[in-house]
C-alpha cells in the first residue's frame, strides 16, 4: 500500500466540527427568519445544464464557471447561483401554484474563479424570493427578511445598513439628463463602478455615455447625494421618474412601519451588475466598510419566462456565508460554547458495562446526549474524557453502590455528588 | 429573448417545499441520533481529487464516478463516498485530537451509473464514524446509532433488522473449510453474492475457489444457517475463529444490554462488497425484502493510513436518505403535516396597511411566523390566502375596530372571534 498525501482543492472549505457549528449557527438563523416570513424550503440540484446560465447571462459567464463535458457528453456546470433553478423548477409547476410564491433555499455555490489569495471558489447562499408579486410591498417584505437574518444573528444598524436604489429609476434619471437609449448600458456600468474608481466617472460618462461636462457633473451631483424628496420635487413633471421615485417612498415607508427604517439608506450608485434586475435593488454592507456586499437583490420581473416559463414578476436576494461569517467573527457573533454531552457513564470495572450501556441507551430514549468510554479504562482516564466532552453530569457505577441499587451521580461544574436509584436511571 | 426550456440533469432531484420537509425530516431525525449519542458533526467539499478515490478503490472505480478534468488541469470528482474526505481531513489533525474521534455528516454523494429507470445520480448519505477505538465497543456504539436513526423515524424491529457478521471470521472459517489464501478473495466475491444467486454459489466454490464437492457443501451449510453458539462449539480449537466468535458474542451481548437486541440478526453471508473492511460488517435491510439494502458499515481499521494519515482503526457507516424515503413512505411515515403560518394579518382597506407591517414585524420579533397579503385585495380574497398558508390565526384589521384601538383575531379552526387590543399585537 502505498501512503500518499491527500490535500484538499483550492478554494475549499472544510468544516470540521467547530466550523461546521458556526456554519450551522448561520444556517439556523437564517431557517427561523425565513419561516417567521411564511417562506418555504426547498432545494435543487448542485448541477444543472450549461445553457441555463448562458441564457440568463450570456456566453461570458461560462469563463468563471465550474462547467464541464460529462460523460454522456452533456454540457453541465455546478450552479454559479440559485436563481436559475428556481425559475426552472417554478416553470414546471407555477401555472397551478397560489401566488405569490415565498420561497427560500440555502445552496452551496461553485465559481471557478482565478484563484486568489483567500478567495474561495464555493460559498452557501440564502435565497429568498417572493414569485408572482409586482407590489412594492414584496420588495419591502423581501430586503426586511434580509434585514432580520442579519439581526437574527445579533449585528444591530450599527453594524450594517442597505443601500437601496432602482434600476428605473436611474434609467429615468440618467435619460432626463441627456443619457440616450443606446448610451444607457454603458452609463449603467459607470455608475456601477462609481464606488471603486469614483474620480473616474465624470471622465468616462462624458467618454463612453456620450455626455458634455455639464451633463455629466449634474449626473455626478445625483449620484452622491440626491434624497428622494429631492427628486420628487426636481423630477414632479417627469412622469416616469416620479412614479419610480414614489415607489421608493412607498417602499421605505413600509420599512420604516416594521421599525426598520434606520437600516435603510437610498443610494442612486447601487447598481447590481447582473443585467437581470428590472426595478428596486439594493445591498447590505457593513458601516465598517471594510467589507464586500453581504447581500445583494432586488426585482427581476423577466427572468422566469426568460427560462421558459410562466411570466411571473419577482424580487428576492442572496446571502452568502463568507462575507458574514467574517463580519460575525470581527464582531465577536457566533454559537456560543459548545454545550457538551449531558451524561457520561463512568464504569469503575468492567463488570458495570452491560449496566452502563443499559443506562446509556435509556437516557438517550429520553432525548438526552450520552457517552461513556469505549474500552475498559480506570477511573481517572474516564473523567478526563469526560472533561474533554464537555460533560454536564458523570454517573459513576462503582460496585459498592450498584449492589445497593444506586449510582453516584456527579454534577461536574460543582463537583456535587448525589447517590440515585439505577431504577431511575434505566 | 428566446424562450428556451430547461430540465433537470437525468438521476437528479428537485426538492420543492413538501419534498425538502420530508428531506428535513429524515435529516432532523439522523443528526438529533447522532448528537444523542455525542457525535459531532462535520463536512467537506462536494469535490476532491480524483486520486483519493483511486488510491482506495483501485482504477476501476474511476468508471461509476461523476469525474472531470477541472480549468487548472487537475483530475477532480464529485464526492461518491464521504469516508475518503473524513480520512484526509483527520489526517491534518487527528494526531492532537483526543480518542476516540466521533464525528457524523450528512453529505449529498454523486456517481454516474449507467442511467437506469429510478436509479439516481446523486443521494444524502448519513455517515457516523468512531475513529481510533479497536474495542468492540465501538462496533456495537456504531450500529446502534444507525438502529436508532431508523426507530426515531417510527420504524421498529418488525420493519427492519441489522444482518451481522465479521469478515475476520469468514476469512478464518473459509480457511479452516479448506480454501487457501489465493482463493480467499475469490471465495469472498462468490459469498458476497449468495443472497442474489444462492443456486450457483455450490458450482462456484468448487469451479473459482478450489474446493472439492464436500468442503463446498459445508461451507454454503455454515453460510445459510450457523448460529454464533454453534460456531463457538465446532471451532473452539480453531484459534483465529474463536476469537473472532467471542467479539460477536460480545458485541451481541452489548446490543442487548441496550435493549436492541430484537434488531440483530448474525448472518455470514453479509460480506459489504467494499475491499476496505477488515472486521465486523453490517447491513440494515427491511424485512419485507423489497428493498435493496438501507444501510451498510462496518470496521476499516486501514484506510487512515491508506490516504497518508495516523494507522488508526476505525468503524463506521453510510445510510442514504433515497432507500429509506421508500421504505418511510411504505409505512406512511413522514413529517406529518405542514405546520402553516401562526398569524394572518388581513387589511380590510389600504389605510390599515402599515399597522399591519407593524405588528406583522412585532409578532415575527417574537418568533411568530406572520403573513400578509402583498397588495390591496378584498377580504374574501385575504381569507382565502390565510386558508392556503394554514394560518392559526387571523388578525383583522377593520376602521371601526381599529379606531376603538383593537383588532379582531379568529383561530381558523372553530371560527371562535376575540377583539384583542392592538397594544397587544405590537
Amino acid at each position: 500500500m502505498s501512503k500518499a498525501s491527500f490535500k484538499r482543492l483550492p478554494g475549499f472549505r472544510d468544516f470540521p466540527p467547530e466550523d461546521l457549528r458556526f456554519r450551522n449557527h448561520i444556517f439556523d438563523a437564517w431557517r427561523r427568519v425565513a419561516l417567521r416570513y411564511g417562506f418555504q424550503e426547498y432545494d435543487g440540484p448542485p448541477l444543472e445544464a450549461l445553457d441555463l446560465y448562458v441564457e440568463k447571462s450570456g456566453p461570458e459567464i461560462v469563463g468563471q464557471l465550474y462547467n464541464f463535458r460529462d460523460k454522456g457528453d452533456r454540457e453541465i456546470t455546478l450552479r454559479p447561483e440559485m436563481t436559475p433553478s428556481l425559475a426552472r423548477i417554478l416553470s414546471e409547476r407555477s401555472r397551478s401554484m397560489p401566488k405569490p410564491i415565498r420561497w427560500f433555499s440555502m445552496p452551496q455555490l461553485f465559481r471557478y474563479e482565478r484563484q486568489q489569495r483567500g478567495r474561495l471558489r464555493e460559498h452557501f447562499q440564502w435565497n429568498v424570493d417572493v414569485v408572482g408579486e409586482d407590489d412594492v410591498a414584496a420588495d419591502a417584505e423581501v430586503v426586511a427578511v434580509a434585514i432580520d437574518g442579519l439581526r437574527e444573528l445579533g449585528l444591530t444598524h450599527e453594524d450594517f445598513r442597505a443601500r437601496v436604489s432602482s434600476r428605473r429609476l436611474l434609467a429615468g434619471l440618467l435619460g432626463a439628463l441627456g443619457v440616450t437609449e443606446e448610451h444607457l448600458a454603458a452609463a449603467f456600468a459607470i455608475v456601477d463602478k462609481l464606488q471603486r474608481e469614483g474620480d473616474k466617472t465624470a471622465q468616462r460618462l462624458r467618454d463612453e455615455a456620450g455626455l458634455d461636462s455639464e451633463q455629466a457633473a449634474q449626473v455626478l451631483e445625483l449620484l452622491v447625494g440626491a434624497t428622494l424628496d429631492e427628486l420628487a420635487e426636481r423630477f414632479n413633471g417627469h412622469e416616469g421618474v416620479a412614479a419610480e421615485v414614489a415607489r421608493l417612498q412607498t417602499y421605505v415607508g413600509y420599512l420604516q412601519a416594521m421599525g426598520l427604517g434606520d437600516y435603510v439608506e437610498f443610494d442612486l450608485s447601487v447598481v447590481r451588475g447582473l443585467a437581470y434586475y428590472t426595478g428596486i435593488v439594493f445591498e447590505l454592507f457593513d458601516t465598517g466598510g471594510e467589507l464586500r456586499a453581504i447581500c445583494g437583490g432586488g426585482r427581476y420581473d423577466r427572468l422566469l419566462e426568460l427560462v421558459g416559463g410562466e411570466p411571473l414578476p419577482a424580487v428576492g436576494f442572496g446571502m452568502g456565508d463568507v462575507v458574514l461569517g467574517e463580519l460575525l467573527k470581527d464582531h465577536g457573533l457566533g454559537p456560543g460554547p459548545d454545550a457538551g454531552v449531558d451524561y457520561f457513564i463512568v464504569c469503575v470495572d468492567a463488570e458495570q458495562r452491560e449496566l452502563a450501556l443499559a443506562i446509556a441507551h435509556a437516557q438517550r430514549e429520553q432525548r438526552r446526549s450520552v457517552a461513556y468510554a469505549l474500552r475498559e479504562q480506570g477511573v481517572a482516564k474516564q473523567f478526563k474524557t469526560a472533561g474533554a466532552l464537555g460533560a454536564r453530569e458523570v454517573i459513576v457505577l462503582g460496585p459498592d453502590e450498584v449492589a445497593r441499587g444506586n449510582a453516584v451521580v456527579r454534577v461536574m461544574a460543582s463537583g456535587e455528588e448525589r447517590e440515585v436509584s439505577l431504577e431511575e436511571l434505566r
